[in-house]
């Protein structure tokens, strides 16, 4: 008998209490990353990730919202042919008080915006 | 003639305004250089870096207080045979305010403690 994984669909993100400092600081330290973070703190809704144009290939893209997913900065959910992705920062702000304002309060200079980071 | 270099012995360090948050956030996504950032933070004098018991071989911490001097978190002066180090907080404080902080008041839990750094 064919039994359908019923969790096949689905994306592991840590829960609250499994996110670490050291995982989301590493999610953090890349410039792109840090565009797809600033760029969905400006958002009241969620964001198809195909829509955050990074100016770099498909493959890489996915890599960026993959580590930050698993480091549990971004909550991810399939959706038809795209994941809606949202910023998760109540979770961030009480496991990490203040850490996701200071990096999002960081002038533009300081925080590499050469990606240019767009919802297209 | 042999012209012996002034600045054989400095160590780069960048400057305040050099200093870059993707690379700050680089340096401290490592649970050995959070616990020597950590370690740091409770010291009131420069602390040789030889005295900071990782628990790794020696070129490994050598390359950890390089990214994080490279990256403008710590300052070493190199004297006699060891290099005195300090914390760059102010330059931090200034740069990316909060960020600092937040990283220290992250609860032991959620610091990765096992490195386990100690003042030898």
């Amino acid at each position: 008998m064919n039994v359908v994984p019923k969790l096949s669909m689905e994306l592991h993100h840590p829960s609250r209490d499994e996110i670490e400092l050291a995982t989301v600081l590493h999610a953090l330290s890349d410039p792109q990353r840090l565009q797809i973070v600033r760029l969905l703190a400006t958002q009241d809704t969620a964001v198809p990730c195909g829509s955050i144009e990074l100016g770099v290939t498909k493959s890489t893209a996915t890599h960026h919202f993959r580590v930050l997913r698993e480091a549990g900065v971004i909550q991810q959910t399939p959706t038809g042919t795209t994941k809606l992705t949202t910023l998760r920062r109540a979770d961030l702000d009480a496991r990490l008080p203040g850490l996701l304002d200071a990096v999002l309060g960081a002038s533009p200079a300081v925080a590499a915006t050469a990606a240019g980071a767009t919802v297209g």
